[in-house]
């Protein structure tokens, strides 16, 4: 009988497997990588496992920026294996009253971070498995009760090292709580009377190019082909930026230097940009839930 | 006989492996990352063993900065594993006669660096167990004899990585020296009067926070608690800068957005910000040696 | 007689083992580090296999500067092991026809990349031993054929890692090409009429030194030895930027502080300095191909 158990407990283990950890940590923050700080959390990471391989997001985050945090876990989560252990530190309410959590998604990504918005787009994208609180009378780091700023260090690097080494399973986190995350609202894209409406969460910074939310399937609706001319307006709440003509394109080598373009990015959402120039300098044009655009033939 | 030495010297083995080295490799260099020299020196390190984990603390310190690199030292080598090797390569004097050093602290962390400052926190926190002068003769890339301004990678990097992976032990790095470092000098905090004094080592640069050396101890012999207004002046040499009052905190999130607070940062030292706010740049407090606080009810 | 092909066949494997990948990959682009482009490109990697060991030379490379990625290329890849592979994605022309390649030096490293002039230094220094162009239907990460823009996270992130970890073997990448690549002009370093004549490809921007192009034995023709003043005169195209006398020096601690010396840098090349400050500031000196310098006794 005991037997049976162990066989159905393994097959058990096996199928959640797929879910298992990998040893695989990514580190996010607005901690920047002028001082010690994600050298603290890494140290404190390597202590817990000598296998831990550990890999960056980003740590240019603007200072509490959450949005940004959220959209940068969901532009590369997707690209790690199954089991990776993300950890994101962008935290200006650390020391409030917001919950720590790990969140699993049905791809089977980990996520550990202050439960703050963080994770609006990777829960909207990966879908919610499961979320855990985390219990800091387990989940902390040894002689840490003293520091009150650094929950990066001490309790969230600290309990995703712990996961991602399989110190501990998602159940050790801590109690188990309803599916739902703090999620930060956005609008999202449209399309009615001829007009494909979206919003622009983010800058191409290293380019100057804008990123919009307006994915392929929408952007079609327009019914344009690639080297149309295509009509675009863009708005800072009411007050319009920009309005102009770009040409849509396949990629920046299909036209001129200078010349101005509508193209889909590498998430595939509709972006503007210019050939060897910066759109987002030269038109005024940046990124938040203030901004929108319209797009019309 | 021999049995019972080989027995002998098992047990001390066992005793310093204490202090072993681990694989683990933590660089810092004022080099920064938009050339390719951090990594020629982590190319040396690969081709010594492939097992090296290799890290970093920062290479943006500024340029020439001994003291910024012995305090980035001391804010995160007691984070990482005993046996983890740091090599720190800030040097103005390269090609001078300033020795070429490995100190091994009391807390089993080793540090590869040119001894002309950067020891100086690590090894008042950390305590001296050792230190060596890394003889070129036998540790240095071979082939390397004609670069001048390339011990960061030639030697300090080489060495390091050599120690790290176990191919050499300290004893082979060098003849011993006297347990002493070249120690750069600084105000420390004192109570006296009703006042606290003490200095200004560093900002905390991504958020505009102001780092003070006071500890909690010193610091409560004011009898101050967290929801007090505290007076606090800021010199330069001589010149006051800052004077005001300031609320302090367990946490920023204590007060509303734009209060000026005084709190115990992730080191435990008292440490001057503003609630969403920069306080270094709205009040222009640096950091050095020759900016001082000092603190009163 | 099957037994004697065995033996051959190890003993030619055996030989090429000296150029076999040995899962060091290292990454260099112009994506910056403030978003998620690079770690996406490391998540496609780690997704391959879990041994691969991830490095970089810079992804701070300026945009679209395919001259600088060369350079940074040729200044890190001989400090590397043999069997090292480098991915480097500084694309301009994505999307065109450029064709995207694996060259294999002489010296045992691999370089995958587009090729629009990035191998022109390495294939000029460590030598062609093999070109191969990568076959997108084999070499090309799954589901990613809609995505115009990302060939560096779906081609060249893609095939590198499957490379470095020995998935695939050189010959798996694709069509083997001509011992060519495409190469950028620059002006070599020479020698006449008691004048030493050179480039500046590039400028050490954390210290502001001015990094030439003439080696230590061209320099020699000059006759110059270290504490000599020598004569520098910098051109942008046929314009005289700077003029003045430096002293020769082995290392910036042999003259005073703000002094203006010559001295061979980290790559055994002529450079300008000033000890504690910037030549290319000071003197508005930069690097590119239309600048150069002519130096004389």
């Amino acid at each position: 009988m005991k037997k049976l158990i162990t066989v159905i407990w393994l097959c058990l283990s096996a199928g959640s497997a797929v879910l298992a950890q990998n040893n695989i940590l990514v580190f996010q923050s607005d901690f920047g990588l002028k001082d010690g700080a994600v050298s603290a959390m890494k140290g404190v990471a390597a202590g817990i496992s000598p296998d831990i391989k550990m890999y960056d997001v980003t740590h240019e985050i603007p200072a509490y920026n959450i949005w940004e945090a959220s959209y940068r876990l969901a532009q590369t989560a997707s690209y790690w294996p199954k089991g990776t252990v993300f950890v994101s530190v962008v935290d200006p309410g650390v020391g409030t009253s917001r919950k720590s959590v790990v969140l699993l998604t049905k791809s089977g990504h980990y996520f550990v971070t202050p439960d703050n918005g963080t994770l609006t787009l990777v829960a909207e994208q990966l879908g919610i498995q499961e979320v855990r609180e985390i219990d800091e009378a387990n989940n902390r780091r040894k002689n840490s009760g003293e520091s009150y700023t650094f929950h990066g260090r001490d309790v969230y690097a600290f309990t995703a090292a712990r996961l991602a080494s399989k110190v501990i399973t998602l159940d050790k986190v801590g109690p188990k709580l309803p599916n739902e995350i703090v999620s930060i609202p956005y609008q999202k894209p449209s399309f009615s009377d001829g007009k494909v409406k979206g919003a622009i969460p983010i800058l191409d910074i290293q380019y100057g190019n804008v990123w919009t939310n307006i994915d392929k399937q929408t952007f079609n609706k327009l019914g344009a082909k690639t080297g149309d001319q295509i009509k675009v307006a863009v708005f800072n709440d009411q007050h319009k930026v920009y309005e102009g003509m770009v040409t849509y394109v396949n990629t920046f080598g299909d036209v001129q230097e200078g010349d101005d373009v509508g193209y889909f990015n590498s998430l595939l959402n509709f972006s503007l940009g210019i050939n060897m120039g910066s759109f987002s300098e030269k038109y005024k044009v940046y990124s938040g839930n203030e901004w929108s655009l319209v797009i019309s033939k």
